[in-house]
């Protein structure tokens, strides 16, 4: 089993702070549309990061296992939350994420291991949550980048 | 309908760049014990930071509702995840609130507001994952402390 600790501090109006181990602290607050203040990462947003940072680290854990050449990783993602009967809720999470390989070959490789589908079985923030994460998976060569 | 968006990118061995609105970037990294360096947030730590400071959020949205003299709020919350037969989940996240207030009738009063229930029900993260959370919630008037 591993655990995962955090602990949160009010500090004024709608603002805490978040620490980690020896991480450096977070600024936390509910987002404007509550009446939170700008700039700041907000309970909903950094669900959405850690999904979207769940999703690569499995994803790095795959091309270290299969030896794939990594150009670059790069998504998007938009998480949905809803007023429903019961509240507020995430009703899904959609993640774009656009990968650069070497070559043509690189993406073949890519393609056979069915990457898009071990990430939706096997990223474990993603398979704790009880809203669909929908991913767009696209797998380029570096060489159709320089044409 | 609410949208969250983030943005990650991967910027070498196990570790990205996650950014939303203007807020500060965060540098996010696997856990140090899939691999990951120490001193760095891991997806599965915000998923935690998540769900605690979205605690904290819903808890001072009521604290406005109800006109509740709030002096302090504080809390811990571990995150367990375990291997199970479909790979690693999330299989309970625990979270100790410590809450302190004017005196002893905002005590009585936040206990007639059921609070730790409504945390329960109205929490979006918490609401929106598919373990339980499990929050022990301790409210203690500040003249108790001064003794």
């Amino acid at each position: 089993m591993h655990n995962f600790q955090t602990k949160t501090e009010w500090r004024h109006a709608r603002e805490c702070r978040v620490s980690a181990r020896d991480n450096p602290d977070l600024t936390v607050a509910t987002p404007p549309e509550f009446g939170g203040p700008e700039g700041t990462w907000s309970p909903e947003e950094l669900l959405v990061a850690s999904v979207e940072s769940c999703l690569l680290s499995t994803f790095l854990y795959f091309v270290h296992r299969f030896g794939l050449a990594l150009e670059s990783y790069s998504s998007t993602s938009t998480g949905a939350m809803e007023k429903t009967s019961q509240g507020l809720r995430f009703t899904g999470i959609d993640v774009s994420i656009s990968v650069v390989v070497a070559d043509r070959d690189v993406v073949q490789k890519a393609a056979s291991l069915r990457l898009k589908e071990k990430l939706e079985k096997f990223c474990p923030v993603s398979a704790s949550l009880n809203c669909p994460v929908r991913i767009v998976f696209d797998v380029t060569p570096r060489d159709a980048m320089d044409g």
